[in-house]
């Protein structure tokens, strides 16, 4: 059954990433080694569309196209969900070969995949925004099944922090009066961390006349009913800064958006990204982060892991600083390409690395001393943090300048303390100046 | 003699002001008697301009003109001085009564002025941005006037701040490559203060293309000589932010702009305010505060304070979070009327209120303990002032987007520590919830 087969990888790989962070932590030889229950679960593919869709260029929005114009998406039932059961197990378009079409092909009851569906929430570290029963209804739809991903993927990265540090997340529970909400989990001065957020939103109503014509400038004109665009726009955010100066802070968010237009055509899109932000280097933990994203790329596009690298550096970069944030990953915006289905695997294979890109560095670092000109250098850094996220994030400041907008949820990416030194620049020869000078110029690491 | 006089008279309030700050701290019995001094040296004024060019809106720019349409203006010479010299003691329109119009009216010689300017620049933090001898030779321009000014006004607050902190400002001069410069003057981890800046910039050059664009999109067509603005852009600017949460951050700011057209018109005009930032509300502080900034207003015309206190409350707004940064002062931009020394004896008064504002309510709070618990609020409310300063403050935003921006003196407004706690709300009936309260919904406090 199609959905117990992904659940399946999903274990296997946590399995196997738990078994990575004691080989980490007890210093294993190799990076490859860390990874290796990626190629144990990895469908390879190539696929060979036009690179160009999803090149890597600043823009704020493109569209796919669902909805009339490929019909067959929009209709509910078992064919559809076979379909999409199978795109996922790497069947659709130009496998070079995978491992699990047999499961996949096992046609699953409706009441079964209910009830899947129905299990797999109470994992969640709380009930979906949707309604299950809603989720169940619509599960071959692309707006429920990327809800279950990204509720599943705070679920996993909570629980593997809570595993680490030995504290709780106050989980959050929000409505948006305009329609949606969403669910913030936060931990907040725990042992390891200092302040942990894993955010999920859904949100959804009709496209204000202002954010229409924001679309419309971008060289796209949507025909709304009586005016009205209603949209869907869901995705997971988190940001975590450790206590310890030793263990990187991270960033991810995979979000999807959905507008239909008045005929019913459905525009949708999927952005995100992995990054990482160290206080100081460690060129170890940066190979195996950059690898594992690599990896997760390498199984969709040959492009992506190297197009999206450098949209990352481009992006994170605090431009009157003249640095970038960290030390980059990946970042994607627009993604409406090769198709729905593939895009959203490619994004479900992102998702999945969120705990093996971060966790091995962890608790690699756990127990490492420091100095307090050590945490001093950290603070300085957060103060880079914040103002990145206040100055540059377009997600930060499109949620500030929205009215409705959860502003504790927005800004839960912020550390819990920062620090403004006046004229703050490392003496020449020490590691706080070799950091500098690699955020001043961003490397490859793989 | 003309500087003479005023130097006098700052002179005057400075020693009135340190007597005042010793009746302060010993619990004088009303503000009134606190702002004896200004009683003192006053020259009131009435003025029936129309208000409407002032008008508190917040448009970005809007010029008033010199140049060719007031020659008289922009002659060296005797006559000028003397007429400048005349406004600022009161003499040139509407004037009910004034003091010392006969000392004005002595013809200072062109030597003497030269070697009081020569004089005046050594009390400096550091020589002026312009060459003195620039300075000596243009001294009837408004450029060099107002440069006098923010030197004057930057070194005064300093002095004052050295003196109750004990310790001794970081002198940094620097250069714009494009033209110009500034003195950036940072007091770090002081006994009485985390970090005081006091940044003077002079800057000039000719405007890019974007620059006049945007001019252009608020109504003003100007023109350039072979497409080229000749402008000079100089202010006064200074966020200080104490170690004790029961002394309260200051940020004032006094600036001039001058651009000059084709046929050699110049557009001018000036902006400025001071407000106040408090961590717990002190009704005393805040009436006093307000009452010092009345008065200087009321000298040059009755509506001054209540406009500009209801521009200051509208622009230090933090939408997102639906509150004042904290309980304000004044703001005015785009002042062009009711002539250009006018205008420039206002804003002569309000940098003179600049001392005698804010070190009362420091001298009063200097030995007044707090809690670790109120120590942390303060941390909570700075980083609102972050989130002020990098998200809505066009002087950082603009500052952060032009090239050759020097940075740090940008960013000397952000606090040295500030913290972000997830859902922080105060509890009801808190002295903190009773702060909230109040940024919340602004009051009148005189």
């Amino acid at each position: 059954m199609a959905t117990i087969v992904l659940h399946s990888i999903n274990r296997t790989a946590q399995t196997s990433a738990r078994k990575c962070f004691i080989q980490y932590s007890k210093g294993a030889s190799t990076v490859e080694s860390h990874l290796a229950f990626f190629h144990n679960t990895s469908i390879r593919r190539l696929t060979s569309f036009p690179a160009a869709r999803w090149a890597p260029k600043v823009r704020f929005m493109s569209y796919g196209i669902s909805g009339k114009t490929e019909p067959a998406r929009t209709k509910r039932g078992a064919l559809l969900f076979a379909g999409a059961a199978a795109t996922v197990a790497g069947i659709v378009t130009g496998v070079i070969h995978f491992q699990r079409a047999e499961m996949a092909s096992v046609s699953p009851k409706a009441g079964e995949e209910d009830m899947e569906i129905a299990a797999k929430c109470k994992t969640f570290m709380c009930p979906p925004c949707t309604d299950v029963k809603v989720l169940q209804q619509k599960k071959g739809e692309m707006c429920s099944r990327m809800e279950m991903l990204i509720m599943e993927t705070q679920a996993e990265f909570c629980r593997a922090l809570e595993e680490v540090d030995g504290g709780k997340f106050k989980v959050d529970r929000w409505e948006r009066k305009e329609g949606g909400g969403g669910i913030s989990c936060v931990l907040q001065d725990g042992k390891v961390f200092e302040k942990a957020g894993v955010n999920v939103s859904v949100v959804f109503g009709d496209l204000t006349e202002e954010a229409a014509k924001q679309m419309r400038s971008r060289g796209k004109v949507l025909k709304g009913k009586d005016g009205k665009l209603p949209f869907c726009a869901m995705g997971v955010s988190s940001v975590i800064h450790p206590k310890n100066p030793h263990i990187p802070t991270v960033h991810f968010n995979y979000r999807y958006f959905e507008i239909e237009e008045e005929d019913g055509t459905k525009q949708w899109w999927f952005g995100g990204g992995t990054d990482l932000t160290p206080t100081y280097i460690n060129k170890g933990d940066s190979v195996h982060f950059h690898n594992v994203l690599k990896e997760a790329c390498d199984k969709h596009h040959p492009q992506y892991y190297p197009d999206f690298k450098k949209w990352c550096d481009r992006y994170f970069f605090i431009r009157h600083r003249g640095e970038t944030r960290g030390i980059g990953g990946i970042f994607f915006d627009d993604l409406d390409s090769p198709s729905q289905e593939e895009a959203f695997s490619f994004v479900k294979s992102c998702a999945k690395t969120v705990v093996p890109c971060y966790l091995p560095i962890v608790y690699k670092h756990l127990n490492d001393t420091f100095s307090p000109e050590e945490k001093d250098w950290q603070q300085v850094r957060r103060g880079r943090y914040v103002e990145f996220n206040l100055v540059y994030d377009r997600g930060v400041k499109f949620g500030l300048a929205t009215p409705g907008s959860r502003i504790e949820s927005i800004l839960m990416s912020l550390p819990l303390t920062a620090k403004w030194e006046y004229m703050h620049e490392p003496p020449k020869g020490t590691k706080e100046a070799e950091m500098l000078e690699l955020l001043r110029s961003p490397k490859d690491w793989v």
